[in-house]
């Protein structure tokens, strides 16, 4: 017990290198908390290094099992200063250098509510206002819809504080409250979901339980964090240039982007209006394409695609990362996909033109009210922002020339198949990473939806590393029900 | 791990049988989640008969630490079907009958927020209007108070339904905001604050962390909870007839119930307007004096109370179970307090009017519209109504006129002094108990500074068992500050 009173001095002192000298050396050593689990000496002492302390606390109770006389488990309450009751259970081991912890296991009470994925929440924050086929469903609500009686944040604090009250729901809203669902929250955003990543500067990161301590990535962050943490079934998002399709693949949940203009974008603000889309994420595919039954114009006559329809492009793969090639090409082939080349020496063109369109646009929506007010930007999304003040007309036009022509030779080589690729280029990246290296990665595979207005699935696939990662499988603009038919297939196949 | 498969399916099938057989006998094992720790196999096992099941999960990731031939460490990361993943730490130990737990630390994502505490949550509700004492400082409002751009729920859904935005703060709620504390949420109280316990029918009753597996105490039961799990530093509430004092006892917090008429009750729905008053919660006597500062009128010009005027009176101790009569006599005589015995002859009579003349006027506010909708309450609150329905008038005048007497008579017994008392006739029931039997003894005692309009502050103490039990200090009408004032004299003294 002298060892686990002095570990208790050195947790509540921060004191790191005591702490490290009481975790048992090598790579079993274990240490867990809501956040994940932390496997080995050097992942927990890195982890250490980083947090800056434990939350200050008391121990109201202990209780010892003694295994033997070189093993004993602890079991500890804490009660914390800022309230609340807390468990710690350790198995104490007596090596040479004296009593060690080989496992840890800590919790802690969490607080009210998670505010980097929620700015509001109430039970329900709106409620449905008809039953259908969503009745009992529970919706996030991405900071940029309107939602009757609440403002829309857009991810910034300056704009939330001089928003006006919403008097109508968006119509994708108040669609899914039609047809029963109710809102249990608005969700956090990307500032002006300019970003891929969800760190929101202002309000922090999501969490990514299947990927502790990794990005929950953006900009439909919240919505992508609480569908992924069952905190509601659906997840309401946008996605403009992989802002559902990357969050969906970083934390390995169902998400769609719809066909440019399928879905109503009444009462939601804009990015770039040209390429703005609909989506919403979902732990199953039934319930994915239950939302898309609800959200989407009736079926054309067009036949639900059949396995057979399946593209994979090995040039697509080749811009992701190996891990993440690997686990979208095996599930491609799993799934009898055809392999087929194409040449793609002019996608860096139609990522720069995406690029310059997306800002051009950003800018005329926002430029007017951000202009004097760039400093309330978090610095990724203000250098998004300066370098979009900064595009001439002519550039900008040349770029929109540029995308009409793209926009043609994607959609024909898309034609009338289903092509699978990464819906993002990596697993969801380790916060501290540098991320505009990712960004730039991603977006070489992600815009060509956003170019051609294609609608596109994310199907959650697993590297051999156990991160998840994404299947995006996009068809013709207007083919969403059809994906959304074949979603469910996948997975049989899969089994 | 054969044995830990074993365990996992009867986990996931929910046989109670097999996962008896799989946790050690005897009184030493242990099994922790976020409710608290259960210590011996009975108290395990009586857990797992009454909860229904595990949530659905699969085991994603094992490490299993060998001690020696007969114990093994499991660490298991969990994935949850509901979303999110968990922990499960478990200590193994072969006995003669096979393999078994000794211990077991489980943890699982929690939902997005706790219904049974919030009603209504936002980062914030609503902010800080001005920049004082109390700035920094975030508040739990309870569902009686109006706050501009929400509804007053009264815990009750039809009430909540019909409610309309209001467009004001109450009183109470302005004067916090002013001081420069932002609302966090509107926290659950009992219906129309009609109830000791906290049991909302219709959402639950909200955890109560130092003393697990126990009913919060009510009325202002989100409040009182949401401040001792650290969800916010101060919980707003009402107390009637114990409101305030009953579940900051159970819960081990600080709180107040000023003086009756102390406080603006402006924006504040009424249960019974002779006896309501403005209460609220912290974790700190110094931030519970700070929040007087800001609500209460100016300081009249009686000194600051000492350790010599503390009165404590044996036939009140005696109405409590003898856990708390000895924790709070301890206190006190800790204090200092001077013994003087009251003759409590006429208490019965007084509860009884007290009791009257409440239902009397919590029929008049809240008749009209219930009489219809009587069946929208759960048992107890509607029992209430019911009978309170039946009242005659000249029933309740006599009660009027005995209370008259009443207030005459503990005003003169109260005096000058501060009297000590349990402000709760026993520590929080188990939430199976009989709550009525304790409704009735708490009364008894909560209901002197009901009558007599008095201040009352609770002072956390602690029984012998370790709950958390209440001491309440009472003092004349208009002595909320002296007695805010001495509150951190308590704490000095008992140090």
């Amino acid at each position: 017990m002298d060892a686990f009173w002095g570990y208790e001095r050195a947790l509540m002192s921060n004191d790191v290198e005591a702490l490290d000298r009481l975790f048992a050396p090598g790579p079993d050593t274990l240490r867990g908390d809501a956040v994940g689990l932390l496997v080995g000496h050097d992942q927990i002492s890195a982890f250490r290094g980083s947090r800056g302390g434990a939350p200050q606390r008391t121990v109201v109770e202990t209780h010892v099992q003694t295994v033997d006389d070189d093993h004993a488990l602890v079991v500890a309450t804490t009660e914390l200063v800022r309230g609340g009751r807390g468990q710690q259970t350790q198995l104490w081991e007596r090596q040479e250098q004296g009593w060690v912890v080989t496992a840890a296991h800590v919790a802690v009470p969490p607080p009210a509510y998670d505010a980097r994925i929620w700015r509001t929440l109430g039970s329900p924050l709106a409620r449905a206002t008809g039953d259908g086929p969503l009745a009992g469903e529970s919706v996030a609500v991405k900071d940029l819809y309107a939602v009757a009686g609440q403002r829309v944040g857009a991810g910034n604090p300056a704009w939330e504080a001089a928003a006006a009250v919403e008097t109508t729901d968006a119509g994708a809203v108040a669609a899914l409250r039609a047809a029963g669902a109710e809102v249990t929250g608005i969700s956090r955003t990307d500032e002006f979901a300019y970003s891929l990543a969800g760190t929101n500067h202002h309000f922090g990161t999501p969490p990514n339980p299947k990927a502790p301590r990794r990005i929950s990535g953006g900009s439909s962050s919240g919505s992508a964090s609480a569908v992924a943490l069952g905190h509601v079934s659906i997840g309401l998002g946008t996605d403009t240039g992989g802002s559902i399709r990357v969050p969906a693949a970083y934390n390995g949940v169902w998400g769609i982007r719809t066909s440019h203009d399928a879905v109503d974008r009444t009462g939601l603000l804009p990015l770039a209006e040209s390429f703005d889309t609909v989506g919403w994420f979902a732990r199953t595919p039934d319930l994915l394409a239950a939302v898309g039954d609800v959200l989407l114009p009736p079926a054309g006559p067009r036949p639900v695609g059949t396995v057979g329809d399946l593209v994979v492009v090995p040039e697509l793969l080749a811009l992701a990362d190996p891990d993440v090639a690997s686990a979208v090409g095996e599930a491609a082939d799993a799934l009898g996909a055809t392999e087929e080349s194409w040449d793609l020496s002019a996608l860096p063109a139609w990522r720069a033109a995406f690029t310059t369109w997306q800002a051009w646009e950003a800018w005329k929506a926002h430029g007017p009210w951000l202009a004097g007010r760039l400093d309330t930007l978090g610095a990724d999304v203000r250098g998004r922002f300066e370098m979009a003040s900064r595009i001439t007309e002519p550039r900008a036009l040349e770029a929109s020339a540029d995308l009409l022509a793209a926009r043609q030779q994607i959609r024909s080589l898309v034609g009338d198949r289903f092509v699978a690729l990464p819906s993002a280029s990596s697993v969801a990246p380790l916060v501290d990473s540098d991320l505009d290296v990712v960004r730039e990665a991603t977006l070489q595979l992600t815009c060509l939806a956003g170019i051609a207005g294609l609608p596109a699935v994310n199907v959650p696939v697993t590297t051999a590393e156990g991160l998840p990662a994404g299947l995006c499988l996009v068809a013709a603009p207007g083919r969403d029900r059809d994906l959304l038919a074949f979603a469910p297939v996948v997975v049989l196949d899969r089994r």
